[in-house]
């Protein structure tokens, strides 16, 4: 075997290099296969991404399509091209706000890290500039780039890298009365926007509390603060919804997505900005918004979004999590019983996630990691969240039967008694 | 014509959505062609992106394959796909340092954001945390992220957003002198390292003075401070090598490339980090580099980037931008005696700019983009950098005919009286 030269995200590289290496080679589906030609359910559609799942033929097609026309050149100034015109005009229709524009981005930290910007350039328009703290919630995860980062929740992700971003400050993820008692005791006069993911994802599969999403945007209103919402999870069918938002019945004035928009195929992002924040670089009062990237408005990334958006209309996909989400207490319930399951956690649309016993936990450490290890043994891809929560979150096209196969690999990996990892 | 939904990046839209847009709908070697099937000459390569040049039908095909079979999974843990470990190979053996690991992400926004992370990280790991400060040079871009926007030497892109990175500070861009001084003044022990683009692009396209290079890679050496090449323009030929380090005989400890490595078909960006840097991450003394994006080892992205460098290999790319590199200044000359024109910047591989006499942009500020909207009508896109300079790097592919083109567009568009626009 060569040594291998790719460098794998959060990930300890020096356990890695000294094991064979676990190599996907081709998807069908919800299914992924092995080298050896072994079929795994993908319980976590990569990392929330393949909502539409894998392999399909159709978008492979539309992106070479338009690839061997043109696959980008640029949206500044008033160059354009037909994918991005229509992508953006599909995206305000489908989002809570009316008069809706569409900034495109490359994926979800480019559209965190763009929000922060444009959030801060809008103030200032207004002539505010003190209005500069981003507020978010604690277990948060919104990124990787530099402000990402910054204003993450997930402690661990923001260690070690000194002070990334300035003014910025988190609130409990459950209570909208932190909300409230944190913007009292910074100013509101200091405040530019709250950022939420609807249902927190990777911090641990954390769904609102009754009333939370509607209390926060009252909030906000109430002290003009911009609401962004993070559907980068949550959008293109996860919840039930194109948007969690619409579900819940929220505006934000920003919304933020990515990952299910193409369902991975290619990387593209988008913030969805309501008028009142566009209305000043429109008007022309505040100016051009000095930001973009070399991709923004990519032919190739628009024609993807368009045949995995048509996908998910025409396989009424929405819908599908919607109805797999009355099912999915009954379809989990073997696994509540089990004495190493403190909850299943399940709400809104096809995503859930399974949280082990404290007291085992702090038995074996490693359980977490080792149950995930059994369960490709057993021909099932998932993997752990921040606290150890076991996700599920597959392709939005399975039925009851890939439900079952995801429940009776954990009690395998359960039942397995996993060699202890410290 | 329905209100477009598209909001244009860098641009003050109350100016262009008045105004029909320009539908760009496919392209062909180094030309586009309008709605109205009108051909341009590509002169800028898009963004400095397009290095081989619209409409490669073998590109499109390689895309359609890998992601017909799996566009994306996860690399995370031990995961790993075919096309991201080639092109991590590929990539590593191309590369100035020995022993290189490559990191993906999906841009050169990206990859500068994670190459802050990755050595802030990297002197935490060996002890000193007090190291950093990122230093950088005045005009030189290195993209739109907070991070990325915060390290950038351009004053205008900085502005209006509060403060961004904290622990930064900007060296003149020709001097190696002043970085030694800066160095001194903030104390070595306390930076972190120098990112710099070879050939300063968005920036002005500023060549780097004779000895430069070569002179700040030792400073670096000598107080132990990361060296990070920014060559997300100047990579995959455009310097006349496969890296500009490479050709001027520097071994930077992070290579950054994006833009080149797909020639913008798919977002796709990577680090190429030199052992010194990884090792302590590999050798498990760092711990996990608690970093990575959605898309880090996106096998679609790979699979594009492995056709685009077989293209730039078959059709010896790199050595025809080092061939019109000596040809460019004779190429160019009808332009030096212009009286509007101060000076015809040219100097390694396929990358130019056409200075305008700063007298004649004090009468007529409008003056570059004015030329720019000349040239559009004479069939050339290309736009104007920073200081008014006119673009010239276009697809790889040209010979000495395309450049008289350009050429003769930029005179047309000096000798049309512009309308002046302030």
């Amino acid at each position: 075997m060569t040594t291998s030269r790719l460098w794998h995200g959060f990930t300890d590289m020096s356990t890695v290099r000294h094991r064979a290496p676990f190599t996907i080679t081709r998807g069908q589906g919800a299914y992924l296969f092995d080298a050896e030609g072994r079929r795994y359910l993908d319980a976590s559609a990569g990392l929330w991404f393949c909502n539409v799942g894998h392999g399909r033929a159709e978008i492979a097609e539309a992106a070479q399509r338009q690839m061997s026309r043109m696959a980008a050149y640029s949206t500044f100034g008033d160059y354009t091209n037909e994918p991005a015109e229509q992508l953006a005009a599909r995206l305000a229709e489908l989002s809570p706000t009316d008069g809706a524009s569409v900034f495109f981005t490359s994926g979800g930290s480019d559209s965190i890290d763009s929000a922060i910007k444009l959030v801060r350039r809008f103030w200032l328009a207004l002539g505010l500039p003190d209005r500069r703290v981003i507020l978010s919630r604690e277990n948060a995860y919104h990124g990787g780039h530099i402000g990402s980062t910054g204003i993450g929740g997930i402690a661990l992700d923001r260690e070690g890298f000194g002070e990334l971003i300035t003014d910025t400050a988190r609130v409990a993820w459950d209570s909208a009365e932190d909300l409230e008692k944190t913007i009292t005791s910074l100013g509101a006069e200091r405040v530019a926007a709250f950022v939420m993911e609807p249902v927190i994802a990777a911090g641990g599969c954390l769904f609102p509390p009754q009333g939370y999403l509607q209390a926060v945007a009252e909030i906000c209103r109430r002290h003009g603060i911009v609401l962004i919402a993070d559907e980068v999870v949550t959008g293109f069918g996860r919840s039930g919804d194109w948007f969690a938002s619409r579900r819940f019945g929220v505006v934000p004035d920003i919304i933020v997505c990515a990952k299910g928009l193409t369902s991975g195929y290619m990387p593209l992002g988008a913030l969805i900005v309501g008028d009142r924040i566009a209305q000043p670089f429109y008007d022309g009062t505040a100016g051009p918004f000095f930001h973009g990237y070399t991709y923004s408005g990519h032919a190739g990334a628009a024609a993807v979004a368009l045949a995995t958006m048509d996908i998910i209309e025409r396989e009424a996909l929405a819908q599908n999590a919607l109805s797999l989400e009355t099912r999915l207490p009954d379809l989990m319930s073997p696994l509540t019983d089990h004495p190493m399951v403190q909850e299943v956690r399940t709400g809104q649309g096809l995503m859930a996630a399974v949280e082990l016993n404290p007291q085992a936990l702090r038995v074996t450490p490693g359980l977490p990691m080792a149950v995930v290890a059994s369960m490709r043994e057993a021909g099932v891809l998932t993997r752990s969240l921040v606290g150890g929560q076991i996700q599920f979150s597959p392709p939005l096209i399975i039925g009851n039967s890939q439900a079952t196969e995801f429940v009776d690999a954990v009690l395998t990996g359960l039942n397995t008694i996993p060699p202890q990892r410290t």
